[in-house]
This record gives C-alpha cells, structure tokens and sequence, in this order.
C-alpha cells in the first residue's frame, strides 16, 4: 500500500485527481487530497470513500505540512511555485518523496544532496512545460542519436490556447486557460537563444515583432515568440555544443501584431500606479497615452496614426474588439497599466461554458547523418474534454499522476532533485499517454537540400 | 557653540566642506567629518585643526552611529539615500537636528511624530533636485499669489550638463556629473503629469519621443523629457487643482532622440543577464541584437535600417561615436544590457581635467490675473569652477549647508520631517546663494494672446 498526499486541488488538478481514484482501489492507494477549500471535493471523492478523503490545508499553518507530510510515502504539490520550497523542505525532513509539475527553482535544486542522503526522489518538471517537452525532446533526440544524426537547430514551441470549434467571433483566437497576470506580463526583458553558434537577444519592445510561423498538421498555422530564456535548457538536454536552440510560445496568426500595439501603448507595464479613477473609461485611459488630441479625430484614429496602424486592420480591429474605445470604465483606482488590462482580458477572454481549450507543442530538429540534412518536426495537439477535464488539466496533471504510479510500483530507482530527462522515466509515460489518452506526437520529417 | 557632524565626505561635498569650514571660526562651530576614507580629508581639515576633524565612518557598524551623534548638535548626512533612514533614527534618539539633500522616503515621513516629540528637525529635500527647485519655485508661485494671479500651469525641468567651453567634440553634449547607474535606468516606468486637468501618462517606449523645447537666456536650446511623477508635488506646493503640471529632465537637442535608440535596441535593460563573455565585442553584442544580417551590409547601415534612421543622421552619428560599432570587448561577462552600457558611458562621459560642468534648472508659469493671460520664466544657470567644486557640489551643498548655518543660529521653528517650503526657510538661503555666489535665477515674463 502507498499513501499519497496531494497538496493543492485547483482547476488544474482536475485529470491528476481522477487518475488517482480510477487508479487507488487496484494499486492499493490511501489518498489524501489536502486543499484550502476541502468542501468542493466532497461530491468528487463521494464514490471513493474507501481509499480517499479530503483534507483542509494552509500553506501558511507549517504544522499542517509537518502532520500530513509524515503520514504518506510519496507527496504531490500542485500548489502554487512559491510555495514548493517548504514542502519539499518537509519531504526532506521527513524522507518522503515529491513530485510536481513547476520548474526546479535554485532554492530547491539546493537539496539535491539532502534528498539523496534521505534516499527520496524530488520529481519536478512532470507536468507539460515543463514536463512533457522534456519527455517528447529528449525522447526524439534519442531517435535522432541512434541514427548517429549532428543535431543543428532544435526549436521548440507550447501554446495553451483554444480548440477551432470555441474560437467564436474573438479575432485574437485566444482566451486564459491559465494564470492571467502571466500572459498579460509575458516577455517583459530580454530573451536569450542561440543561432547558428551565435547569441541572439531580442527585448521587449521587439519581442512580439520578431516572430516564427508554424504550421501545426490539421491544425493550421501559429506564430511563436521567443521565450525569456532558451539557453538553460542546453545542459539538461546534453546539448551543450548546440549551434540553434529556441523555445517558444504559441499563438494563432495575428495575436502578436495585436499585442504588440497594447505593448507600445504602454498598457502591459506594472511598475506604475496610475492614481486613476476607477470610474475612468477606457476611452479616457487611452486618450491619457496619447499626444494632445487633435480636433474632429476619433480616438481609435488618433491611435493608428500614434502606433502607424491602418485604420480598419487586423491590429485595430483586435484593439476595437477588446471595447478599448468605449465608456467603459477601467474598475480599479490608482492600478498598474497591467492591472487594468488584466482585469479587462479576464472579462474578454473568459473560457464560457462549452468552451474546449487546446494544447499545442512543435519540437523542431535539423540534423545531418553523413552530410544529408534533415528536418524531424514533433508535433502535438490536445483538446479539452469540458470545463473540467481541460487540456492544460490533462496535459499538466497526467504526467504528473503516470509518475506518481510509476514510483509507487518501485519502478523510479533515480533519487534527488531530478527532471524528467531519462528514459525509464519518460518512455513509460509517453506509451501511457498516448495509449490510454490519445495524447501522442505526430512525427515528420523530411530532407533539406 | 555647535557642533555639527557630517556624515559622508564624498565629491558631492566639497562646496558644502567648504562652508562649513569658512563659517566655523566665526559661527563657533565644531566640525567633525566622518567618511568612510577619512584620510583625504586630511589636506582639507589641515589649516582648520582648531575647529575641524575627520574620523572613520562606516554605516555598517551601528555602534559608530551611537557614538557620534550624541557628540553632535546638528547631523548633516551627504550618505547614500538608502542610509538616511538609520541616520534619521539615531537623530530621533538622541534628539539631534537632521539635514539631507536627498527625497523624503515613507519610512522618514513616518518619523514625524518622534521627530516633534524629540523637538527636532528632520529637514529633507534641501539639495539642488530636490531642493533648490523647490525653493525657487514656491519663491515664484508666492510672487505670483501676491499679484492675486490664478496658476494655470507649472512646468519645471532641471538637468546636469556640461558646460558650454566643455562640451569638446561629443555630439551627446553630455557628460556624467552623477551617478551613471541613474541615467542608464532614467525613465524606465510610466511617466505621470497633469495636462489641462487631465492625467497624462508617457510609457518609457515613448518617454524620449515626447519632447518639450526650451530656451535658456544665454544658453541657448534644450530639450526636457518628463520625470517619473510629476503628481507628488500638487501637495507639498500647495497645488491640489492646478490643470497643468509638468516635471522634467533637460538633455541638449539631439541626446533624446539618439538615446531612444539605445532604449530600442534593448541596450538599457537591467532584467536580464546576457551569458555573454567578457571578450564579446560591442560589434559583436548589436549583431546579436539585430535580426539575421544581411551579405554585404555594413553593422551600421544594418542597425539604421533595423531603427528607421538616417544612416547619416544624427542619431546614428552619436550612436557610431560612443564605439559600438567598433571590436572595443564589451569587458564584463554575464552582463546585463544596461551594465554594458553603463561601462562604455562611463569611458566615454568621463569629466576630464578642466571640464566645468553647469547645472540648468527652469520653471515655466501660466498664470491669470484679471482675465489676462501671462506666461513667467525663472531660469538658473551655475557654472563649476573645477574639478572640486562643480556646479553639481555648489548647487547640492551649499543650500544644505546655508540652512545649517540658520538652524545652529537658532532661526529655524519648524520640528519634525520637513522640507524648504517655507518662506523663513527658503527666502534667506535664495538671498545668500544669489548675493554670496552669483546662484540666481533669471526672471522673464509675457502677456499671452
């Protein structure tokens, strides 16, 4: 029997919980699911009351962690980044192992040596990215090794986005299926990546200007900007010496123009407060941005002529659509410019009922093999069942529960602060997900010149 | 007698030392200097032993702080503003009077109360900016009340330049006078204003763009940029309702525009660090910028293009005389942006033997009396004599020392934390800069249309 303790049930935990109950009663879990809002999983584990119960926790009462933490074998945090460093510092204490799905922050990677003294497994970067770009990476570089092909670029994209069918009307073809501040701050300094054995930078002010297109088979095309930092990725993959490397993020054609024009409009920075009315319109808070208005003009034409947009483009009518132009009022005083846009998108961009959101990943490879090059694209697409069991729910939190399994069965021998880069780890959970869940890459690859 | 203790003795200073030391024999006064480096001090203090001594000083070691200034009757602190506030403290203690050039921060706002109860002074802002502008300005706006004259805007720029006879050949007119960290950083945020009773706001994408020309009698043109916030002042100066009011920044014609493109090459971002080497080349940074270059294109005919500027303009005129374009290494590994930028400024702006720097300062008034319209100028130029005493140490140091010498003289009512706003404060040191050291404003005024 293992006893596994999740911390933290929110939206995206939605697939990662089911897979635990469908899998307790045949792999002898006792689960305990430990949330700030324990009531909302009552009905959820009703039918499961045999192997799982719900617990209340707060990250902020250390003495829950130090009670729960000694009563499982292995602990999942989903909670969120911040607050890992203290329950892994409890998994150490108490030689229990961990697994999430965030990235391994230097505080954390600190306790590599404790966490193999304590002979436990820290397993971070499980869920998608991180997570599942490492596993589906590393496992077509392998393919390509065996070939004893010469890796030369690998470019690597993720978007979470919206699936065709819940796209409406919304000329960004986008709405929040994660953290909005997130998105709304996405790429404020300089990204880093490598090209042709070269650094190559690009800042903010260009960042959504500087764009790739991908074409995603049956899924049309995306357009990826480049990630803060593509550099760090080098040593975990083994690709030290790797002339291009780039990651990236998805969106539909045309998002980045748009954005671009709130970005030069300054509405996206978040180190200013505004001393505004919260009764100030949006009309009033662009008319603030611009020069003296000049007489007889209309706002949204001062504004193209201010950023050199058309007057009736793509960029204007993605703005338009937004209700930047209107009486609406902004609903916070004295906010960041971010805040405000923030507040506005989550109302715009709201999933609604019915809506399906999407997962896209494109790992992009060139290589030779005795001087023929070749190009291997990897691509993923995963669709949202519902409101539930999203796409981000299942892609994040699937990996994550195929883990958990993996090491309750005693299959996971590494120990220490790992990510999932080796193959007994990945290979098992990529045969799961696309056998089980449909979720798997789509592989191409042709010869170039 | 009194006894004055000043704390920090570095460039900024001199003019202040100076002071002190002239009036000490006949004021009565003690000095006592303390410097982290007390042995330049030295030379200085050697004809003045009677009345004059330098210690070591260091902020670090608290225990310094407690013996000092109970020995003292009024402390002057020329540290770094981030050291005020241990300063303001021990002053509060040991009930001694407090003098700065430097912005009140919250935490020293918040001492108020303490500084009353301990029948002190705590007197802020009594510098050059912030300082002098506010005196010269209340100065003014108290002219124009005595005419029963309605303030319809007030605008006010201040900036560290370089004297005409010293400007040499750099096509920036610039050189740094303070501290380099500072201007590399200026701006980076949303500027605030208030134009014809509205909020107006400058996002740091646009910041160098929005230009106000001005014109200085005998100094010919400059160009002001806006400051951060330009709101925090309606109170202080007794403004709430004022439609127009405009802090900023003066640069010669032709630095904004030529630093803008710096801004948009992504050169003055501190975020990020480059992973660049030590030995990476100025050419080599900009190439690493600039998208895929082009055969047979020069790196400056590229960068033009890339920015849409003239390839002969001025812009790239004073980009091409700063080096960047050159194989000049770069010089620092893992780097960020603007510490690159930082260290190629300061090679390039350094004051050289027998450069005198000038300090410019003005304020514009619109003002109504009777249904007429008039328009008021009050402009400040000060010249440095040398290397020791700048326009930068005079304009900084010699107002705080002027108040010091009231306080000790016992004319200064006022407790608590408290900035030259007041007559009684601000009329006697304005006569003494201008009768004692030729420091005055030039006045100007028109009728309006």
């Amino acid at each position: 029997m293992s006893r596994i303790l999740l911390l933290g049930a929110g939206r995206s935990a939605s697939s990662l919980i089911s897979y635990l109950l469908e899998h307790a009663p045949t792999e002898g879990w006792q689960l305990t699911v430990a949330d700030v809002n324990p009531a909302h999983l009552v009905p959820v584990l009703a039918a499961h009351s045999g192997y799982a119960r719900a617990v209340p926790f707060d990250i902020q009462r250390p003495e829950l962690l130090e009670e729960l933490v000694p009563q499982a074998d292995i602990v999942i945090s989903m909670l969120p980044a911040l607050f890992h460093l203290p329950v892994a510092q409890a998994c150490v204490r108490h030689a229990r192992h961990l697994v999430t799905a965030s990235y391994v922050s230097e505080e954390i990677r600190a306790l590599d040596a404790e966490a193999r003294a304590a002979d436990i497994l820290i397993l971070m970067e499980c869920g998608l990215d991180p997570g599942l770009d490492h596993m589906s990476a590393m496992q077509a570089l392998g393919h390509i090794r065996s070939r004893s092909g010469k890796l030369t670029s690998f470019k690597s994209y993720c978007g979470g986005l919206m699936a065709p069918d819940s796209e409406g009307d919304n000329p960004w073809r986008y709405k929040f299926t994660w953290n909005p501040r997130n998105v709304v701050l996405a790429g404020q300094s300089t990204a880093k990546y490598l090209e042709n054995g070269r650094l190559r930078f690009i800042p903010y002010q260009h960042l959504f200007t500087r764009l790739a297109t991908l074409e995603v088979p049956g899924y049309g095309q995306f357009e990826g900007y480049a990630n803060r930092d593509s550099l760090s990725y080098r040593a975990p993959y083994g690709l030290h010496d790797i002339p291009t490397m780039l990651r990236g993020t998805l969106r539909r054609p045309g998002y980045c123009a748009a954005w671009q024009a709130l970005v030069r409009l300054g509405l996206t920075d978040d180190t200013v407060h505004l001393a505004n009315d919260a009764a100030m319109t949006w009309a009033q808070l662009l008319e603030s941005y611009l020069p003296a208005a000049e007489a007889g003009r209309s706002l949204p034409q001062q504004l193209a002529d201010y950023l050199g947009l058309a007057a009736d483009g793509p960029e204007m009518q993605r703005l338009s659509w937004l209700g930047i132009f209107t009486e609406l009022p902004v609903g916070l005083a004295d906010a960041t410019p971010a805040q405000l846009l923030e507040r506005l998108l989550t109302t715009k961009w709201a999933l609604q009922d019915g809506d399906h959101d999407m997962i896209v990943m494109q790992h992009l490879f060139d290589f030779e093999i005795e001087g023929q090059r070749f190009q291997r694209s990897s691509s993923l697409v995963v669709l949202g069942d519902d409101a539930t069991h999203t796409a981000m729910a299942k892609t994040v939190g699937l990996p994550v529960a195929m883990a958990v399994r993996r090491l309750a069965q005693g299959h996971l021998q590494q120990r220490g602060v790992v990510i999932p880069t080796q193959p007994d780890l990945y290979e098992p959970i990529l045969q799961e997900l696309a056998t089980d869940y449909g979720i798997h890459f789509v592989e191409q690859e042709q010869t170039l010149g």
